[in-house]
């Protein structure tokens, strides 16, 4: 489990954080926010607050005494108990991306199937950067859509023992995936005492909770599974074009969805979200890996900690329609912020390609590359008097070189990360190897990777009831 | 002129730096540094340090007195006043790759020529973000060595009206930049007061000046020219294994330089340089953009400062052969923390590609494109009250859109960075638009850009004045 070893790089003023806090009590208490859901409409209102039709007005303290009730940190178990992942502090995870109708891999952008979709589980599974596969790694369109689901879980469950996010497209869904939960880890009680899978709940910003959502927070919460609630939140579009507007926005909606959740199950797990981004002021269209983007993200890191909560964000985000220089360049613009701000939970750190419509095999393991190599720059620097290698200088002495030094000899294997997709080759040697640049070589590595995967073990019995349960979930779904 | 207006992020403790500072004060004291030149060890001996031979043994508190007489901040002078650059504090100013012999464009990699240096020094006249098309943007290997300092000299001073670097390839070659430098800025007199050239000072490392390079610091410090006194570490080979060990050894090279530059005169600006990364162990090739080379950058800034000293780093780094996703990462991972760190004085900003071995037209626009996105950025953050925009929140409502507030209307011109470079395009008019990427975009911009350039004025005596040296000097240096 990666520890994020590096301050956190704070950039908001003791004076900045309290007008945004200003800010967010202002937007629950004189606009409120909508839930679309007559049960937290329900909890809200015997909590006091003003609730008229689907709209609620807070008071501020209200919501900082359901939110204190909130775990600043705590564990989502995996099957496999080295990939149990620690939520908060100074712990990272990473999951791949989420949520793409459409694959992309070498020249070809087609829809995203089934297959696609084991086989991304199974890239998630080989890299040992990545915390998770995610949830919704790619949409399986060539799956029934009632029941995709529970192919999806299967899919997560067995293919990798990491762990997985929870379905949310209803209540129903949120259901099946604890239903699931609970056959792989041992029965109801073992995963409220010990959660096991993290859903992804958003906001349908500005200032709305929609009904699908929130009856799958439901199933969660009332389980004890972490849900992280996020403001979705793409500048111009959802929230004003302005960063402190959008910060504001960000922590009213966070805070009250992670209030819903404690009147749901007081210290229910949950995760402040962000998703941060601006749009293209001509053109409408999202952007990713912007400079605005960045700011915010820096500034969410800072802003949930004060809250004392977990916080979530992402990843290797680019508009990019191929993995070229610009996908790089946007996926380390999010990706590097992401280590400064000290983010606990890292969606879409692998394979996001085009705003988020596509998963992309090479993108994936370029991903996978710039995490390793940002895991290797937060590591913890240890400058002590050995460090200082004052013995290799009396060696080398002047103008010498430290290839042969007892020193060097002594470290050589451990002392730089080496990265497995970046190509330090001269350039003839590049050439007689190909010439191939870095979504090529990504290429090759996708198809090793899958060649190379071995199936994690898994106990029989529990197998074949999952199986069981998706075959039979399936046909009372009427698919 | 840009200013980082964001904290520097800053990761060595108190204890850590006075490790360091045990570990530079040894070096220097017990193991010494060589100046190979009569004149430097003449000055040294004189002013009371242990010279044998070309080894000088220095008493550490002597540095720090030299080096306190070098001004914190100073400016370099270009001749057209808008492009003058400040030198410290929180300005950043930005200069062209320097030094590669080779240049790429599009698929094709050759000998650079005196008329790709003028291309870049072109391109570099026409990209507001940078600040210098810096010294030898690539080798024009087709002009005739012994004068073609001359040349590149030239194109620099008529081409562009930015502040340029001198060339340092001997004394004489420096002795003829200060000549120019005078033509251009009205006698020594003039440049002496306002400084009109920077100039890179590599250190031979491990601990060892060379002559050439220390007749070159002798010129431009007595003409009270910046020099940028730069420890060349490539970890590995030129320095230890070890991040620490290589940051002492940087201390020790780099103020041993300065010192010489106080020697020669006393408050000469002088530049705090950093080229630091790693090589890969088992091939021995340098890499860059690595983990190792980001953590070293952002300790090093910390370490200027303390020092008091404007600092020096680089810039778009990367080993990769081709402008692909690679090069886009790697040169982030070195330009983002150049702007954590807050360095001062930022070479190879635009165009390196291919370990420095190439100046590419396409990673040229890409850099540009990353500068940009970062010096947005790094914009101040103003959080007021009326940053929060509660007017559009009460205007727009729940689960409504920004797109047409009037916040929005007033702002969107101006309110987020918009990209030259980047897409965002959806895919299907991407590929309307030619299904280009990142680097095919970049080569039209380098072809508008070229087409669209105009040739900044210049006073018709200075220009004759200046073409007159250069054939005279040329004729007696005998090419």
């Amino acid at each position: 489990m990666f520890r994020n070893s590096l301050p956190h790089y704070e950039i908001l003023s003791q004076e900045a954080m309290a007008t945004l806090d200003g800010g967010w009590r202002r937007l629950v208490s004189e606009i409120g926010v909508e839930f679309l859901s007559d049960r937290a409409l329900e909890l809200f209102r015997a909590a006091g607050q003003k609730v008229e039709e689907n709209n609620v007005r807070f008071d501020p303290e209200f919501l900082l005494e359901q939110v204190a009730k909130a775990p600043a940190e705590f564990d989502v178990t995996a099957r496999n108990p080295d990939h149990t992942v620690h939520i908060g502090g100074d712990a990272m995870a990473f999951g791949g991306v989420y949520g793409p109708p459409f694959v992309r891999q070498g020249e070809v952008r087609r829809d995203a199937t089934m297959a696609d979709f084991e086989n991304f589980a199974r890239l998630a599974q080989s890299f040992p950067a990545l915390d998770s596969a995610g949830g919704v790694i790619c949409e399986p369109n060539d799956a029934p859509l009632d029941s995709r689901h529970l192919d999806m879980t299967y899919a997560l469950q067995t293919l990798t023992d990491k762990i997985y996010m929870g379905n949310v497209v209803s209540g129903v869904n949120a259901a099946d995936t604890i239903r699931m939960t609970e056959i792989l880890f041992g029965g109801r009680e073992a995963i409220e005492r010990a959660p096991a899978t993290i859903s992804l709940i958003n906001c349908n910003s500005p200032l709305r909770w929609d009904e699908r959502m929130l009856e799958a927070q439901f199933e969660y919460s009332a389980a004890n599974q972490p849900v992280v609630l996020t403001p979705f939140l793409l500048m111009g579009a959802m929230s004003p074009v302005s960063i402190p507007a959008t910060l504001a926005q960000q922590i009213a909606e966070a805070l009250t969805g992670i209030a819903l959740s404690q009147l749901i199950r007081p210290g229910a797990p949950v995760i402040f979200g962000s998703f941060l981004s601006n749009i293209d002021m001509q053109s409408g269209s999202p952007c990713f890996g912007t400079p605005e983007s960045a700011v915010g993200l820096l500034c969410t890191g800072q802003i949930a900690r004060r809250f004392g909560l977990p916080v979530r964000s992402g990843g290797g985000l680019t508009s990019s329609q191929v993995p070229d220089a610009q996908a790089g360049y946007e996926a380390l613009m999010t990706m590097l912020p992401t280590f400064l701000a000290g983010i606990n939970w890292v969606m879409h750190s692998a394979g996001w390609l085009d705003g988020g419509l596509v998963a992309s095999y090479e993108k994936f393991v370029i991903d996978m590359q710039i995490l390793e190599m940002l895991r290797a720059e937060f590591q913890p620097l240890e400058i002590t008097e050995e460090s200082l290698a004052f013995d290799a200088h009396t060696e080398v002495g002047h103008g010498g070189h430290f290839l042969g030094a007892a020193h060097t000899l002594e470290r050589f294997r451990e002392c730089f990360y080496r990265p497995f997709l970046s190509s330090s080759d001269n350039y003839d040697r590049w050439l007689r190897g190909g010439g191939l640049d870095a979504a090529q070589r990504a290429s090759t590595v996708v198809e090793r990777k899958l060649a190379e995967y071995r199936r994690p073990e898994l106990d029989a019995g529990i197998e074949a009831e999952l199986a069981d349960y998706v075959t039979r979930r399936r046909r009372e779904l009427g698919d």
